[in-house]
Order: structure tokens, then sequence, then C-alpha cells
């Protein structure tokens, strides 16, 4: 194979009180890299291309999150006899809180897979993906994970890397709203609490328990339920016009759960029920109008693949 | 009815990650309460009997967990023609981490509420069994919850009271090793850190998360595997002799994970193979003795049932 298109999703990390442990991939919206084998140049990478980022994310493949995921992948594989080149479409808006250099990173990793032979599975794949977004946006890996293994992903532990996939609930709708704004994962790191008090740290385990066995027993009402925290989310809600108005909204409307996707400032809220989806995703929009914020709404379901191989664009340019 | 005997199991609070929130139930231990009906004396509670404590337990019912149990349960029947006596034989140590004043609080409400036709529910029972633990033993229900509905039982929140039961894997076996020492509940809670860096938070957050996994999914090594914690049990292992070294034992012996039962002394262990717990029970004795304590273990699978009737006594002592 000379070339190959991979597509990898958006991702919703946190839900809630997940931090750091835990997210899922979402249908409908995503990042898409082209890998090309280039024969005799063993081991460069060259990023030829990038589209759909208004220009704004680093040519140099040593520092654009492609260019280091394709790299590391290369050093995985023990590539010795040729290099890659990419060209990146970005599907995701930047800074929004929907694991967009996670999606880049997934996307590379598998293109430059599944370029020699594809030899490597998702999980084994995942280190390189999260070299990569390590150094782009932190040392996390619940947008990376479901990006490249697709459905619900748990982080169980950094250090030995232990991931584990959760069963995926038939029913269950994502509904997300992006404001046009964004926020930089960085700052909204700085605004976290160093220390927790236990108390906190005992409501929210709670929560996080039974958004995971909400998850793993197909109970959308639970997991819903479930969506709630009291550490990040207090912390990160005035970075975010509107929250508060926002997430009511998407309750009254008929939302099971709703809270910040990922470091924002995005929102995501869920339901089991297509007409709840479409009714929650106005309320949404109508929301954040009413705080002085355009925006727009996106409605998918889990998507339970990840990073897969696509067709290549119709018009695609491959300059030397 | 004139007379209800009941039992209710012994229970393993915390299970490494879950502090506070989740408890389970465990088969071959626990307390019994007879409740007689007391006509004509309208709400009185006596209680007339307490055994296996060694006369250690307050006989007086306004502060016997039993008793307060009882008071609470007919104060929710509405009951208004007639009181109970009550008899409790322990079958429970004392301050041994096996939820010896929850088992006694869940077999009273059952047995109370069995004996006026048994109207409510067992979930509808936890407030009264909760408010007999929390004058006791402090304000958790990760005890009482799964002494009374049995299996797993998470308490997703205490404000509203939330408690939900999880699946039970079906393999899965616990060994408890109990050390010949107590360990006051209030004891253990006093070296608790009251903050904690949102880094232990994040590591704890990934066990609970895998953990409540391993139980939904039925998957015996992944519960295991999760049974890890960096918040409570590094402040409570100093309080019980050998902890490090019964730890490591049950490890080297096969279990699939070891932690503090509740608030201790007493060690839990998990398997899915019983010539591994037969091992993983001599094991941990074996280090008990070496620290200096001796012990004795006992391994039983989950509790799925909780508190329920059984036939009284053979030799049952009823003075009025």
């Amino acid at each position: 194979m000379d070339s190959v298109t991979v597509f990898a999703p958006a991702t919703v990390a946190n839900l809630g009180p997940g931090f750091d442990v835990l997210g899922v991939a979402v249908e409908g919206m995503g990042d898409v890299v082209t890998a090309r084998r280039l024969d005799g140049r063993a081991g460069v990478v060259v990023l030829e291309q990038v589209e759909g980022d208004g220009g704004r994310l680093p040519r140099d493949p040593t520092t654009n999150t492609a260019g280091i995921a394709a790299r590391a992948t290369l050093d995985l594989l023990g590539v010795e006899e040729a290099g890659v080149a990419l060209a990146l479409h970005k599907g995701l808006p930047l800074n929004s809180g929907l694991g967009s250099s996670g999606a880049s990173a997934a996307a590379a990793c598998w293109a430059v897979n599944a370029l020699f032979g594809a030899p490597l599975s998702r999980t084994e794949l995942l280190p390189a993906a999260l070299e990569a977004e390590a150094r782009v946006s932190g040392w996390h890996a619940d947008n990376v994970a479901p990006a490249l293994l697709g459905g619900f992903v748990l982080i169980h532990s950094y250090a030995p890397l232990d991931v584990i996939r959760l069963p995926v609930p038939e029913d269950l709708i994502f509904v997300l709203a992006l404001p046009d704004c964004e926020l930089p994962t960085q700052q909204a790191r700085r605004v976290l609490p160093k220390t927790i008090s236990l108390r906190d740290h005992v409501a929210n385990s709670g929560h996080l328990a039974a958004l995971v066995a909400g998850i793993c027993t197909g109970n959308a009402r639970l997991l819903g339920r479930a969506v709630q925290d009291q550490i990040v989310e207090p912390a990160r809600a005035s970075l975010i016009p509107g929250f508060a108005r926002v997430k009511q909204a998407a309750i009254e409307a008929g939302a099971l759960g709703c809270s910040i996707s990922g470091a924002g400032p995005t929102l995501f809220a869920v339901t089991d029920d297509e007409a709840t989806a479409q009714r929650v995703a106005e309320a949404m929009r109508a929301a954040f109008a009413e705080a002085g914020l355009t925006s727009h709404t996106h409605i998918g379901r889990v998507d339970r693949e990840g990073a897969r191989q696509i067709p290549p664009p119709s018009r695609e340019e491959t300059p030397d």
C-alpha cells in the first residue's frame, strides 16, 4: 500500500466525575490523516499538508501532534526502510474540548500502522498516540485512547498504562453544544485545585462509580444521573460563558445529564431518545445565545470503532 | 406472626478505592436478631437479650444499634398498636471491619418489618438502618446497605440517598483474615487525611472505575487488579500490625487483590478459585503470625440475599 487515509472521531473526556480517567468517542465528527509511504527515506516524517485549522497548527512535524504520533509509530513498528508523508485534515475545532489533538494523533498512528501492514493493535499503538498528546496537551489519555480504540475507554492506570474498553449502552445519544469561543486545555488546567477535601473526593467517587455502573449495565438513566462533579466542573464553569444557564436548559429539555466535555468550552448532554436529543440541542443553542454566544450543536451516538481506514479524499493533493 | 428471627451477613466496605461508597455482603458470617411482638405496648422497644459480644455492647435499646434500628423501623412502619422485644446474637466480632453494627441494624430492621407483615422493601428500610449505623459508627451506608440488600451495593449519593445494587461476578471468592485485635472505626477515621492531592484523587478514580467495571462485567481479574488505594489504605496501614506483610503474602499466594476490609483490622483478598482461596487464607494467617498476631480466616462467596428470615434458634429463651 502506498497511501492510507484514516478517520479518528471526536471524544468527550471526563464525562463529569471521570476527570482524566474516562472518555468516549462520538460519531460524526473527527480528523482525517492520509499517510503516504516515502521509500528510501528511512525514518523521515514530512507534514505535506494541513487544512481546516485556519493555518494555526504548527507545520513542523516535530511539534505537530500528527507528526509526533507518526514518528513514534515508526519507532514502535521498527520501520527502517521508509518514511512517511502526512496530510492532515482537521474536522475538529481547536481548543474546543472535543479531543482535537488526540484525534489527529490517533489518526496518524493508525494510518502509519496500516501503511506498513497493520502489525500492531490499537492498544499497542496507544503509547505512541499518548506520547504525541502528552507533548501537545498534557499527559492524559482520556481523549487519545477512545479516539484510537472507540467506545467508552477507562484509563485504569498510567504507570503501567492499563486501558479498559467498557460496554456501550445501546440507546445512548450525545448532544454536543460548541460555543464559538476557545478554551486552551492549559488554561483550563490552571484553574484546577491542587488539593481537594476528602468529602468532595467521596462525593465524586459515588458519582464516578455510578457512572461506570450505568455504562457497564447499559442503564442510560443511571449514567445520566451520575454525571455530577463537585471538583472540576465548579472550577471550570466560570471559564465558559453561560455555563449554568446552558446546563440547566439541557436538563429542563429532558437531558439525563450534562457537563463539560473535556476541558471545555463544549458542553455535552446525554439522552436515550432522538426527539429529546433534538429538543436538548435547540435548548442549549438558545441558552448560549442568551449568554451572548453563537454556537452550533451536534447529535451523535457512541463511535464504537475509533480510528479506521476510510476511502481516500476524492481530490487528494499529494505534492512531493 | 408473634416472633421473627433474621440473619444479616458480614460486609466488606471500601474494597480498596471505594471509600464510603462501595460495600459487599459475604456469606457465612453474620448477626441474628429475633423480634417478638409486644401487644398493647405501643412504640416500646425492649432489648431482652444480647449474646456473643462478651457483655460489651449497650443493653439500653436507645443506644444499642439493633434497638435504634428497631425503633426507627417502627416509626417508618407507622405501627401504633404494639412494641417489640429483641434478642441479639452477635456472630460478628466488634471493631473488626466486617460491619458488625451494620449487620445488627440491618437484621433488626428486617425482623421488625417482617413481624408486621413486611410492608416495606429492603430499600425502603435503608434509612432506618442507616440512622442506627450513623449514631453508632458514623454516617456511612457502605456496610449497612449491603447487609440489608445483599450483593455489591454502591452508594451513589447520601443526599438524596441513592443506592444501587451491582451485578455479582459468578466466580468471585472472598478470603477474610481477622487478626485478634480491634480497631474502632472512630480511631480508624481519625487518621484519615482531610484533604488529598488532585493527583491521588485521579489515581484512585482510575482504580475505583476499574473496580466497578470489573464487578459489573463479571471480570474477577480486573476487579482484583483494581483493588488499589492511594488515599485511605496508606493512612490506615500502620494501625494494623503486619499489614504490608499480610497483603504481600496474599498476593504471592495468588490473590487477585487485597486491602483493608472497612476500617480494619480485617484484611480481605479476592480470588476466583477455591484452591487458591485456601492457599491465600493460609498465607495470610502465617503472615499475621510472623507479625506476632494470632488470626483466623474465613472463605466465602458473595451473599446475594442480605438480611433474611431464618428458622428460630432451637432453644430460644424469651423471658418477659
